[in-house]
């Protein structure tokens, strides 16, 4: 018997059994990726997908109709695609945005295009008027917060980033408050504007009084700081019907490639079905769950399943407060040890450049930079599989939103990095649609989260982690 | 005595009036030139105006209150530049936008961001929706008229230049009528945009029914292409308030430096004081309202005048159907065989490239493709002169609309020429703004204004033109 019969009768009960059915090995890990690659950038299933989506389902708020028919979507998707697929229950909030009348009231009457934050109170009925205070930054109001008992405060900060320039919407109506303003105005959060308001998710804070906070344009928020430094007082009238109702029952999608050898080990593949309620939701953040899930759709048709499980979770809700990615860490509590990485695509869907790695330590949820090192070290020799789409990039960074609650208890987190230059000035706008979409870069994506999925299923160890013990 | 004393004494009536007054010397072409360009250059009055002019009176449509400020605004600022200023009667159209509500009522019902197109009908009260029939072009139209009775003509060419897509909103609405279409949508004529959706002037026709017509922005135009490419039936419903409301008085602002050798020969320097009722204005066409009237101030404070006049004519009206410079043209017919040249800016405030030279036969108007070569062979010679701000190109094509009802009459034309890439998306916008406004290459553009207005008014033999016997 020479050697290569022996070998192919290793593992197999008789010779007879192993002409008639062969069993079929797993590619190499180089072999998978590059057909894996191949697959993804061949294919127009995640454009396709994304089309309908955005253009039949449309824009997807938490509590909407919209939301509802994405979720009923994407498990359908699934389960054609060959995933086991599931919905696990997330209780989201509702709000409703309702009329938005702001206007200039002096020194020249304008109405503004203006869109109310995520998450806002409205105005009593008659709306409500007052004069403008300008302010370039939260230093800026301390200092000068006596001059803001009753009025309505600017925050014209100019943009440096989306971390610095978001903080302003998240929390300004909150600091304007405690100064007494009666409203907040918020200088959209982008490089560029084309007389276009951004929305976007805005906190309120125990014992502090509620007020309006809306999104201005650049060219209005400008306008208004001009008005200002020339000596003149500007005074704004804001008529908004928005308004909180309550909570609604709604889903994450999760679709699962069950593991050939660790099946109780998970990389997740994560994305948020929601969006905003403007525009389509195309690249904030339909584009990255088409991604995700073409990326399982192309892992569930290898012949021989990856190492361990790759599971599709479509977060329900990550807009507005979060509460499908939060939903997901609670009940899934006992798995985290389980759930060797955590990849989520969030910021569009330009050139994918790298992956960001987002290692925690999981009593803090404070970032661990030894541990991100030893993680980059870990990935560095598979990243050339990555060479053809030049999505090579990997750095110690924030991971995704989705996924930060199971990442902040130690789950290793990537978050797929992006070219976001043509992304920031379309996010939570009417401009977010599909036809910013480019197949050949909604591709790349596709095969970055696939090959990546595959390297985190397939590579012998799975990477570091913050507990030893949970190994 | 001595050969200088004897010059210095040439021309003066005594020696001793000679050392009190000595009579200032017109400074060379270069040398004026040279100095005018610093001037510019270094002067912030253009921006300071501009300032003025979009802040504080803002957005300045025919027959608005606006435009009546900014008429006296012109001449109070040319009077005080010291020119001699005159206002001149124009009758302007009066149309009134009034409320603009459009949304797509299925598949997928979804308001739509638009702007009525100036000069539209609106509609009836209860309004009036139909499905959506989508045309990339006429020519399709044409071909495919039967199908157009009764539905809504969504005219959606691609970009490709300004000239192209504005035919569509010009006409858009004549051509679908007269295939028994009920209203009019026309993709906005900008090669990009964030949900932004242009106005801009259409006309109607004697015979042919008149249709409502509204500018939808590139988003929606796309969407509902794609909606009906997968067989979808898209309905729409309009409720525009849009009506025409008679003519208002207004004026053409004029101010004058007189000629010092030939002040019965004038050069215009030309703008139109007008804008559409969004945004402020501001590249269309404020700024080149300031750089004419900055360099009417700058040519005004030479210690000597040009050889000829130097006439700066702010235009009341060109956005809606030209009655500012049909006006002037008319009334000025007697004069224009001594208008020896009419210079434009109506292409924004980007880099300054060059001259568009436009010479017609005055008894066709028709453009004359030999005398506009010949003007540019006797305008090269000058072009050094603005070699340090790089406007030096020189091209035959068309020059201005203002002046345009001059052109056609024999009167040399020039047009402004522009790095047009930052003004076609914010033309006819909410984002029309002070905002986009570079302060260097506003000054540039002074500049370059000021040195053409100088070198047309300096050069010893005025431009060739049609009528040989008009000089």
């Amino acid at each position: 018997m020479n050697t290569l019969l022996l070998l192919a009768l290793l593992g197999t009960s008789s010779p007879s059994e192993a002409r008639r059915t062969p069993k079929p090995q797993p590619p190499t890990m180089e072999q998978g990726a590059a057909d894996l690659l191949a697959d993804a950038l061949a294919s127009t299933e995640a454009w396709s997908e994304l089309r309908y989506l955005c253009d039949h389902i449309g824009h997807r708020l938490a509590g909407s109709v919209g939301l509802e028919q994405a979720v009923a979507w994407g498990a359908e998707q699934m389960e054609a695609d060959g995933l086991i697929t599931s919905l696990e229950p997330v209780q989201v909030p509702v709000w409703i945005r309702g009329e938005e009348q702001v206007e200039i009231l002096s020194p020249l009457p304008r109405r503004l295009e203006v869109l109310t934050l995520g998450g806002s109170i409205g105005t009593p009925p008659e709306g409500l008027s007052g004069e403008v205070m300008v302010v370039g930054s939260f230093d800026e109001l301390s200092e000068r917060g006596a001059e803001a008992a009753g009025k309505i405060v600017l925050f014209d900060d100019p943009w440096v980033d989306y971390g610095q320039a978001v903080s302003y919407r998240g929390r300004g109506a909150v600091v304007a408050a405690e100064h007494g303003a009666i409203a907040a105005l918020v200088r959209s959060p982008t490089p560029a504007s084309l007389g276009t308001p951004h929305t976007g998710g805005m906190r309120y804070a125990e014992g502090v009084p509620e007020i309006p906070a809306v999104a201005v344009t650049l060219e209005d928020a400008a306008w208004m700081r001009r008005l200002v430094e020339n000596g003149e007082t500007v005074r704004v009238s804001l008529k908004l019907g928005a308004h909180r109702d309550g909570e609604a029952p709604s889903h994450n999608v999760v679709g699962e490639v069950k593991g050939r050898e660790h099946p109780e080990q998970v990389v997740i593949l994560g994305c948020h079905l929601d969006s905003w309620d403007v525009g389509q939701g195309a690249q904030d953040d339909g584009a990255g769950c088409v991604a995700a899930m073409e990326a399982g759709r192309l892992l569930a048709a290898m012949q021989v399943a990856p190492r361990r499980t790759v599971r599709v979770v479509l977060f329900a809700n990550e807009e507005f407060g979060l509460s499908g990615g939060k939903a997901y860490g609670a009940s899934h509590a006992d798995e985290l040890e389980h759930i060797v990485a955590a990849l989520e695509a969030d910021t569009g869907a330009g050139q994918p450049l790298g992956f960001r790695v987002d290692m925690r330590a999981g009593d803090t949820g404070e970032r661990d930079e030894a541990l991100s090192a030893a993680t980059i070290a870990a990935l560095e020799h598979y990243m050339p599989l990555l060479e053809d789409i030049a999505a090579v990039q990997l750095e110690s960074s924030w991971s995704g939103a989705d996924i930060s609650p199971m990442v902040k208890k130690g789950v290793p987190g990537l978050g797929l990095k992006h070219d976001t230059d043509g992304y920031w000035p379309i996010h939570h706008t009417t401009a977010d649609t599909f036809d910013k979409i480019d197949p050949t870069l909604l591709a790349k994506n596709v095969a970055a989260m696939t090959v990546m999925g595959w390297i985190l299923a397939e590579m012998p160890e799975p990477l570091p982690r913050w507990n030893a013990s949970a190994e």
